[in-house]
């Protein structure tokens, strides 16, 4: 879908509000509907169609280059250009619109009045078009050889820091634009702790090593989580990577068109809770995952919404033992009529040296 | 200085304003106040000096050790359970705090009014402490060490990408705990873009090499630019630099405690008109960095204040010209009496295999 089609989507979303157009001001929103990358953007969107784009005098050559089919401004105060440019009613973005950025553009002097939008781009954002898809495919196939690359190498006696050193490298090597955020590489009982940070711990025999990591491609993030063993699995160990993997399953199974999103929650859940391990599953289920890492939706047994073919989303679920480890499999996945796994590795409790 | 000191001081502040508290929402104003790292908190500072951190579950134990003088909750809803325990009339960041967080916080219903805290947070976090400073000598530190190993292997041949793939490694390599910003590496014509992102092109003799690159240390920002070129220079390549080298030695000198910051833009500015260079020098000459990579105070003809002891910022001028090239030299500087180059590396026209 071109950025013009997706601008088309958006006006008829506004068409309800009816307003005379909607100011852009979450910087992935904008990016969303005009490709502008940049670090400081505003897109107006006018009812007619119109749309332009205000940026700052260093981002004009590559506004021009990422947004030819939109007017350009290059100006110093993207908020007070943009009120003196709106008039009549308009939509802006009060979820991430800031008091004053708000005031500036509809309060005392300006000729706008303006109106909440929601979160209608992030609306729009949850169905992924084809030319997202495939970043989504790119950043999770980069995500995954690089952790397949990291795994022919030995765990044993290097630290934690050094092995996500090494897995962010390899996710650079193999064409990720960036890494999609801070690698989470916990051992032992480090792997207890949900979001860990690695630390200088050496892996030792017998650890749970559990990494939650991801590449960038084109704007788009990969989410994935495997946990491995440092030689031959104890029994705890081998019975908690079983539960986890089997809900993981039963999660991404529901993860289909049409499904309420609340029924993967449950399926997950009842599968960790039929194990007995119920309690120390502390953490969520899984969120969208696109342009940014975590979007709309966000999984929950109070979601009241389906899920339609298109939407990309982790299912993540882990046990957390205090002291002892842990373990979560995640898996960035594409609803539709089967859902399609977009970071194909095994999810098998893998021995590693 | 500790961070029961900072809060003290952000009292010492927020007492001209006659409030019972201040919500800090703004979340690198968070970790200045409370040490806290995660993505997700909330601060609350109550006039008698309580502090209370606001957080969900995720960084339970991380809030607990980063944290341990400050009360904590553990909520799903931040913006809503602060919304429940303040009363009175409080301050908040309105240049940061999103319209519907501002109704929740402050709307009907609600038990506090608000009134805006204006950048009272971001004005203290100027100046830096002690334990800041050396972070930032770290940061630097890492960062022109590596662009040092970096100059040790020949550029010729090699993509933009590839070159700046391998500084960011350096910089991981040498203690950074992350690059600071996407390295800007731009080579030949593309050197006269001030921000480019580094291509597949390939560098070539005769290139101007311009490569503007920082460390993160203890969520502080290093930011350092230099250009080389590869081979003998060309007269202008030679010129350029001359004019730009000129102009960064006069602007440091003018980052003196008690120095008006406007001057330094003076006299930087200066050096490359009298140089004939004006027209194309079109970007800004620098910019406070600490926790965040731009920050107060921002260097500027129109900047009325002075600058304090113990401020840190870049300076940065450059001269693009369209097509042909583009040199730029930066340094990050702590004022004082006697500027203090923190990114202490040569600024000549170093010629480069």
């Amino acid at each position: 879908m071109t950025h013009a089609a997706r601008r088309r989507r958006a006006l008829e979303q506004l068409r309800a509000l009816e307003v005379d157009g909607l100011v852009v001001t979450t910087l992935v929103n904008v990016r969303y509907l005009s490709g502008f990358t940049g670090s400081n953007g505003l897109l107006l969107l006018d009812r007619d169609g119109a749309a332009m784009l205000l940026t700052d005098g260093r981002y004009q050559d590559q506004a021009a280059a990422e947004c030819p089919d939109v007017d350009l401004a290059i100006v110093r105060d993207l908020v007070g250009s943009a009120a003196d440019r709106i008039t009549g009613t308009w939509a802006v973005e009060t979820h991430t619109l800031s008091v004053d950025a708000h005031a500036a553009l509809g309060g005392r002097g300006a000729s706008a009045t303006l109106v909440p939008a929601g979160r209608l781009v992030e609306r729009l954002r949850e169905v992924k078009d084809a030319a997202e898809v495939a970043s989504l495919e790119r950043a999770c196939a980069v995500s995954v050889d690089a952790l397949a690359s990291l795994l022919t190498t030995p765990f044993e006696g290097r630290t934690e820091r050094d092995l996500a050193r090494a897995l962010e490298w390899n996710m650079l090597e193999h064409g990720a634009e960036a890494i999609a955020f801070e690698t989470i590489l916990a051992s032992g009982p480090n792997s207890a702790i949900p979001h860990h940070r690695p630390t200088e711990r050496v892996v030792r025999a017998g650890d749970l090593v559990k990494i939650d990591f991801g590449a960038r491609v084109d704007g788009y993030h990969a989410d994935c989580t495997r946990t491995f063993v440092v030689g031959p699995p104890d029994d705890w160990q081998r019975e908690v990577h079983a539960a986890v993997r089997a809900s993981q399953k039963a999660g991404v199974e529901a993860l289909r068109t049409e499904a309420r999103v609340a029924e993967s929650d449950r399926v997950a859940r009842a599968v960790v809770e039929d194990a007995g391990w119920l309690e120390h599953f502390t953490t969520g289920l899984g969120h969208g995952v696109g342009l940014e890492i975590h979007e709309d939706p966000f999984i929950g047994a109070s979601h009241a919404g389906k899920l339609a073919a298109g939407t990309t989303l982790t299912m993540e679920p882990g046990i957390y033992v205090p002291g002892r480890g842990g373990v979560r499999i995640e898996d960035t996945v594409l609803v539709g009529e089967t859902p399609n796994v977009l970071t194909t590795m095994t999810t098998e409790l893998l021995e590693i040296a």
